[in-house]
């Protein structure tokens, strides 16, 4: 019997029309279906691919154990999330020697900050992985607010809104175009940072993105202590444009 | 009668498989199809849709005025590509006053680095536009490595090989991950930068990412001198990992 195959399935940002013909097709079909949530949560992967999947498909919900208690920077915290992925691992790996495929949701496109990629590493030599890449949530974010971002010989700079205050400011002073994600707590440090790099008055904020509830605002507009749940916030380069 | 739709639309990295579903359908069902080439040329994007067109398509082939003799810095070129911009758009807007519906083919996603972006802000506030996000090349590229970008806190820095290489070598010192875009002529010049940047030796370069002529190749294996035509380098970030 020859092994399954585990998809890392690129979702796009969440809209079913922006989903690849192949991630499509491999979703109406299939068999086996994973992915991430936090306890009590639908998971918003899942919520994405709701009324696509057909009726008889076994779902493999893979349940983030609760570390709200253990500090990040306490190496149990990695531990813990270590032995979670393995235990994942373990389950793809049994469904693949098994014969059957399986579908992994991903939000956005798999190897751009995905947590599937923490599945991956540990997949990778041992079963068929086929990775389905997609339309990252920025993409989705800067189409949404109807500008385009990169001109010419404009620089983008990604950066995620846990890095600290100082690194954020230095990296937004030398850029002309910014993506930043992982927004959520750290909306106000965030904010800051862009401030004292003077792009605060050219930021926009985007909340899910290509999503029925998306919300486009410029940042300077937006209402504040607010934490934006699945947001990115985009300034636009100015770069050379005949 | 109503204004038809100029739909700027998202092609992904090359393969059909990895168009959106939107994407796909506004292809197989376009009356008039509009895309950048250069003079003499089929053009890159137009090849990428081969077979998916309907058989009574009206093609719309927007060929790039011959620059060659005359250089970047002077104003002329960007005056004579200006003229020809506005020439296009003149011509799209004529069809959405006609009611018809026009499809301009985008490689990549359209608004990174994209030319449709010269013809999206002349024509904006003038005809009904509808922009179509798609799977950047980048994606394409470093789903094509095997190996994912971007972990945890890594920052993502995006550069196009024509910037001057002391300009490349300080923003490659000073990432965790890196993509360099419009690569081309600039080979030398950008791995120049990425040795003095001590990234060469984890440097991929892809050729035609997700086509059929995909090629990926460590920079450090690579034949010298070769002008690679449509490629980008990807280097790795190498951030937390639980
Ligand atoms: C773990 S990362 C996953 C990124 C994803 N793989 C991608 O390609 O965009 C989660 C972050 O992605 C961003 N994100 C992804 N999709 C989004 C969307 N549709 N709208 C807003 N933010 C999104 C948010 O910043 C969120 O905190
Ligand atoms: C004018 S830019 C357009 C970028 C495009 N809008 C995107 O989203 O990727 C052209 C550059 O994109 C890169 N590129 C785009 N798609 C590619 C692919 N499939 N394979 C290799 N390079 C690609 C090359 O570096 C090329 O020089």
């Amino acid at each position: 019997m020859s092994s399954g195959t585990i998809y890392g399935l690129g979702l796009g940002p969440g809209n079913p029309e922006l989903m690849s013909v192949k991630s499509d097709r491999l979703l109406r079909n299939a068999r086996h279906v994973a992915y991430f949530r936090k306890a009590g949560k639908s998971g918003q992967a899942r919520r994405i691919v709701d009324g696509m999947l057909p009726e008889n498909v076994i779902e493999f919900p893979m349940e983030y154990p609760v570390t709200t208690e253990i500090p990040l920077t306490d190496p149990r915290y990695n531990e813990v999330l270590a032995a979670f992925y393995v235990d994942c691992t373990v389950r793809l790996k049994e469904l693949s020697d098994q014969g059957e495929d399986v579908v992994v949701l991903c939000e956005g496109d798999p190897f751009f900050y995905g947590s599937f990629m923490h599945l991956y590493t540990r997949l990778k030599d041992h079963a068929p992985v086929d990775v389905v890449p997609a339309i990252t949530g920025m993409s989705g974010a800067w189409t949404a607010t109807g500008d385009p971002i990169t001109w010419g010989d404009d620089v983008l700079t990604v950066l995620v809104g846990t890095l600290s205050e100082e690194e954020l400011t230095r990296r937004m002073s030398d850029t002309d175009a910014l993506v930043v994600m992982k927004i959520g707590r750290n909306i106000d440090k965030v904010k800051r940072a862009l401030t004292a790099a003077g792009l605060f008055d050219r930021a926009w904020i985007v909340e899910f993105a290509q999503m029925p509830n998306q919300t486009v605002t410029k940042l300077s507009e937006a209402a504040d202590g607010v934490t934006p749940y699945f947001s990115i916030i985009i300034v636009h380069g100015q770069g050379r444009r005949p």
